[in-house]
Order: C-alpha cells, then sequence, then structure tokens
C-alpha cells in the first residue's frame, strides 16, 4: 500500500486545530495541558483506525503498538509556550503514514514533555531509564507544579511502561530548526549526531531594599550580580567554545519584581549545548566558578538547581544508511549529512536501541515560535525518504 | 486633651491586620487591592469617631476633614506588594492622633497609590495637578490593570475632590527608610528637601528563536540587550552622578520566558532619583542614548514607555522651624535636618500649599521589605515632634 500525502497532510493540519494560538499556524500545546491531552486522545483513535494498539504509559508517552517485532517511528505532540505546528507534530504524523502504508510492522510514539516543561524530554528520558520516575516527580515547571501532579490528571488514561524489546530501531524525523537547509537549498538533512545539553536555574540571593534610600554602594542587588554574570561567562567561554557551542538565559524571575524595590533575589535558567562532553564540563565548571566568584564579591547567596542534561550521541550507521538512500532517491543532490543542534527524543531512545534522525528545511530556520514553517513538498520529501527508509 | 501612646499604638497594629503578610509585621496591601480598601474603609470610621468628616475622592485618596481652616497632615496607607507596617501608615495614624488630641482644627489624609501600582504617587499627583486624571486613567499596573479599572472598584465609596484651599500647610511624618538615623543614633530627622525621581519603562525586542539551533551571532536575543544596557549605563553615570545619585531595574519581564528560546522581548523597568534636576535630565539622555546604540547595533526595536517623574523639592522654612523647636524639646543633640532620598506624597502637595517632613529612624534601613520596623519609643518621639509642631 502507498503513502496517502493528501491524508497524511490533512492529518498534520488537524493536529494544528488543537491548542491553535490564532497566530499563524502556531499552537500553544505544552505537556499535560489541556490542549496537548486533547490532541494525545485524538491521535490515540487514528492510530487504532490504522491498526495498531494505543498505549499511554505513566508519564503520558504515547504509544500505538503494532504486532509482533517492529521498528518504531515518531516523535512528540507536545509544544513550547509558543510553539510551531511542525515540531515535533511533524515526526508523529509522517510516522502513523508510514504505519498505515507499510507492509511492514511499524510502531509510532508521542513522547511526552520532550520541550522540557519540567525536564528536559522529559518522557523519552524517563522511558529510556535516563531519569528515574521518583526523581523525575519532584520535578517543577517555572508555577511551581510538581510532574507528579501534571501526570496525574491523566491518570485515568495510563497503563505500565511499554517493552522496548519489542522494537528494532527508532527512525524520528523533524524540522531542523535552523537555517541550514533553507539558505543552502537542500532538502533533506540526513543527521550524524545530536548535539549534548546542559539545563540548571541559578539563583542569587541579595538584599531587597528601597531602590531610594539604598545608596549605590551598599546595595546587594540580584539583577546586578545576573547582569555582570551573564558577561562575565561570555567573556571565559570565549576560551572553550567552537562557533557550533551556543548558550542562553531564557527565563529570569526578579523578586519582588517591583520599579522601586531594589531586587532581593534573581532566579534564571542558564542553558548551554556543544558536540563535546568535555567541553559541557569545562562549560559548568567556567559557570560555576564565575556565579560563586560573582557571589562571594556582592555578599550574595548563590545556589544551583540539579544539572539535568544529555550527552552528545552518535546516529546508528546502518539505520543512517536507510536514510542516505531514501535521501539519495528523492532528492539527489540535494541533501546533506549534518549534526542536529536541536535536542531530541532520540537521544533518550539511543539508549535502548539503534536511532536515527532525518531533518526537513525550516523556512528561514525559524522555529519555537508561531511563524515556523515549511513547505508542503518539503514535508512530502521527507515523508517519502522515511517510506523507503522504512521497507530497505 | 494630650496625646494618647496607647491609642495611637493599638490604632497602628490594628492596621496592619488588612494585608497580613504573616511574615513578621509585613504587610501585602497594593493600591485598590481588597486589603487596601478594608483598611481605607476601617480609617475614615476612626476619622469620624475622631470627629472628623471622612471623605473619598474620585481616586481613592481619603481625607478626614476638620472644620474651617485647618493644617493637612498624613501620608497613605497603601504598601509595596512586599511592605512594612510603617511605610505610609505611620503618618496616617500619627495624623489620626494628632487631630484627636489637637485644639486646634487638624485634617488628616491618606493618598492613594503611593507606593505606585500604576504611576508614582499617583494619589497625591492627581489631586495636586501634577498627573491628569484622563492620562493616569491610561497607566497600567505590570498586569495590564488600568487604573481606570481600578479604581472603578472604589466608585460607590467616592464623592468630589477635596478642595485644597481649606488647608493652611501638610506635614508628614514617615520613617526615613534609609541606614541614616539608626545607624547614627539620632532619634529625629528634619527634612530639608525630597530628591527628584524619573520612572520609565524600557522595551527591546529582538528574535524569539530556537536556544539550540540558533548560533550565537545570528542572535537577536532581547535579554543580552537589557544586560549590555545595564552595565553600559553604569559606566557612563559615572561622569555624571553623587554619591547620593541612585538607579534601579527592579522590575524584568521576558517573553516568552522559557529556558529553552532565545528571548525574543524584555520589557523592564528604569528608575532614577537626585535632589538636582539638571542632573536627572542628563542621565535621562544618557539612558535613551545608550538603549538606542545597543538597540541599533543589535538590530532591534527599541520603544520608551512615558517619562513618570517629580522635580526635586524644598521644605516650608517655617514649617520646618515648627518641627525642629519639637525635635529640639523631645530629642536634645539627637535629630538632625538630613534630605529624602525616598520620594513622598509631600512632593506633590507642595504644589497646593507650604509642606514640611519628619523622620523616625528605620531599623538597619531596611524598608520596601516585610521586615521593616522601628522602635516603638522612636514611633512616640516621632508623635509627640508633630504634637508640638501642630500646637506652635
Amino acid at each position: 500500500m502507498a503513502i496517502d500525502e493528501k491524508r497524511f497532510l490533512a492529518d498534520l493540519h488537524k493536529l494544528r486545530e488543537f491548542g491553535a494560538s490564532g497566530v499563524g499556524k502556531g499552537v500553544v500545546r505544552p505537556a499535560f495541558s489541556d490542549a496537548d491531552t486533547a490532541a494525545r486522545r485524538w491521535l490515540s483513535s487514528r492510530m487504532q483506525e490504522a491498526g495498531l494498539q494505543p498505549h499511554f504509559d505513566p508519564v503520558g508517552n504515547l504509544f500505538g503498538l503494532a504486532q509482533g517485532p517492529s521498528l518504531l517511528m515518531g516523535s512528540h505532540s507536545d509544544s513550547q509556550p509558543e510553539g510551531g505546528w511542525l515540531d515535533g507534530a511533524l515526526g508523529v504524523i509522517a510516522a502513523l503514514e508510514i504505519a498505515r502504508a507499510s507492509d511492514r510492522p511499524i510502531s509510532v510514539v508521542s513522547f511526552q514533555d520532550e520541550e522540557g516543561r519540567f525536564g528536559v524530554t522529559t518522557g523519552s528520558a524517563i522511558w529510556s531509564g535516563g531519569l528515574k520516575l521518583s526523581d523525575a516527580d519532584a520535578l517543577t515547571d517555572h508555577a511551581g507544579t510538581t510532574l507528579a501532579a501534571a501526570r496525574a490528571s491523566m491518570r485515568n488514561l495510563t497503563q505500565g511502561f511499554v517493552d522496548p524489546g519489542q522494537f528494532t530501531g527508532f527512525i524520528e524525523m523533524h524540522i531542523e530548526q535552523g537555517p541550514s537547509l533553507d539558505t543552502a537549498g537542500d532538502l533533506i538533512g540526513v543527521v550524524t549526531d545530536i548535539v549534548g545539553i546542559r539545563d540548571m536555574v541559578i539563583c542569587f540571593e541579595g538584599q531587597q531594599n528601597h531602590a531610594g534610600t539604598t545608596p549605590m554602594h551598599l546595595r546587594r542587588d540580584a539583577f546586578q550580580a545576573l547582569s555582570l554574570f551573564n558577561s562575565e561567562i561570555a567573556t571565559r567561554f570565549q576560551n572553550v567554545v567552537t562557533p557550533q557551542t551556543v548558550w542562553t538565559i531564557g527565563h529570569v524571575d526578579l523578586h519582588p519584581n517591583a520599579s522601586s524595590i531594589v531586587p532581593g533575589r534573581a532566579r534564571f535558567s542558564m542553558q548551554w549545548r556543544d558536540q563535546d562532553s568535555d567541553r559541557l564540563m569545562r562549560m559548568e565548571q567556567i559557570i560555576r566558578e564565575t556565579a560563586q566568584k560573582i557571589a562571594d564579591r556582592s555578599g550574595m547567596a548563590l545556589s544551583f538547581g540539579p544539572l539535568l542534561g544529555l550527552e552528545p550521541v552518535a546516529m546508528d550507521k546502518s539505520l543512517q544508511k536507510r536514510l542516505e538512500t531514501g535521501a539519495q532517491r528523492v532528492a539527489p543532490g540535494k541533501w546533506r549529512h549534518m549534526p542536529s543542534g536541536a535536542l531530541h527524543d532520540a537521544t533518550n531512545v539511543a539508549r535502548l536501541m539503534p536511532v536515527a534522525m532525518l531533518f526537513v528545511p525550516s523556512i528561514n530556520g525559524i522555529s519555537h515560535d508561531f511563524a515556523e514553517d515549511t513547505s508542503e513538498d518539503d514535508l512530502i520529501a521527507g515523508l517519502r525518504v522515511l517510506e523507503i527508509a522504512a521497507k530497505s
């Protein structure tokens, strides 16, 4: 049976109705939100129609299981607080279409909280044994909700964890989320490896005080400590990073966050990514040393949250070869090997079985944004490469 | 009739029950909150018992009016999001006690939103004509609520604006909110002038993007622009400021504020204070130039909110003299002249009539914090100085 491109695109557009932002094709579908759970219920009905056995595990990962040993395909259907319609969703819907069309057994998965409301690729991290459920349950989102409380909302849907032994390997199709393919005019990226990531919450605690009567030299202003930390690590990183290394302070929470009060506390996220584990560790040392130096110098209390992260992972050579074969047939001369700067569930699944990844272009490299998009021709090209890989 | 110190302290402690934080003696009583409105209702009943005519004006300023021409005393009963029990409240309750005890006509006032939920000393600014009600109605708090919406909640209590012509002058007693009196062991500060203040919201808008796939050199990270702005103004200010000058970035709002997303927008508060208007203006030029330079350099959109502020104000010499007489009698050799680094309603009232101010010590100089406090002996010393000033 051949793949049905119209059905594939129709399902993709149907999925973005869950949590539709009303801005472009964007979606607001963070893990365990009402929109996310509704989308997973719809996906499970689609899996059933495709002859797969739907199965929610205790953390909300949704599997569509084929009979006997099978190749697993998929990604995640949760989104960032402001997400694009394809990020994750594309890999899940493409896997569903391949499962329908393939004469070989294909199972489908939509992992939970890949976008890290609670941690980093939380659902696949727990399933793969990279994160203990008991530890994960204590993780909180920025509003202070625990994962334990969030996943309790799906209790009526969930069963036990799925045995990974039934899967022969995992292939994840995803948008690139960067500018490389789009600017080069290539249609397909065959991933060679996925960069590692570290993520940590840091908190400076100084002295909250009156913004008019506290002389500058007597202040212990937590925002000033954050600003100084930000500029000093940038300087110290210059000696260790490569052009591919990235780091981000994306979340900042000042207390009490009022214009007439010297901020007494600054809690913020520090995230860094690189292909080399040693470099990630050297950056961690710089981060801890610099924060400690600033805290000591400015008389502040300093605390670090748990270090979350994933190691860099190389893709499986034989699965990668099957994707290369497909890429060469579908887009001769218009595909490339490339690393993934973004983190993916495949990183976790690699603990359990051989994994490979396939990228399609992101227009202007935009992602994690309502404006994220990919041409439908490119989406279909990716689907066809996946079909060939599933057959070979 | 003599002042009743026990009644004065009992009223002070009663007032802190409205919005009690449960942490020390702290209060959470921002303007127009349920706790603030309940406190004002209680104050108006106390004014009535004292033989004063309670009167809420359209912005929630509460007056207790004596018959005929009178001296006005008071301060404000709203608090910061995390406030102390005395800030503002002390001046209102002290005025109430003086009005009860004095044989001369004393009127009492509790101004609304001195702490600037919507602007800067909003209630007295509007009453004094420094801020037009129609302009003020459009001001919003950090949650986006307008003053118009907030004051509508008190509509059933309010009457017209009070005619300032009936007041012969205004005396405001307040805690110092700084360390000077406490460290010097002085009991009383007679204020010579109040510093000027400027307050403005600034917003950098760059490009929200994926924190893993967007190379550092291609980012337009709004937090990085804020951090750079913060360090560059500190450098440029060195040529302009005095040891008394202060500036604060106390409120920061990143968007979308997620650890895996390069922040696309940073909206923050910039506040600066000094005794000299020209210096305040030179600092404004540096702020605008520096922000524009950074926005141009990093390809960001830049916007400035309305510039809120108050000019430096000198206290009235003859009212000041009456406070000096009281201070010399109550605390011979243990009082001083001093400027006010904090902003007060007296700054606005000075547009309408002669004003003077009296400070009592703040323990460790702490204020705008639940830990703010002053010894009861010092509170009573201040009350006695106020009594003498009212008689002389």
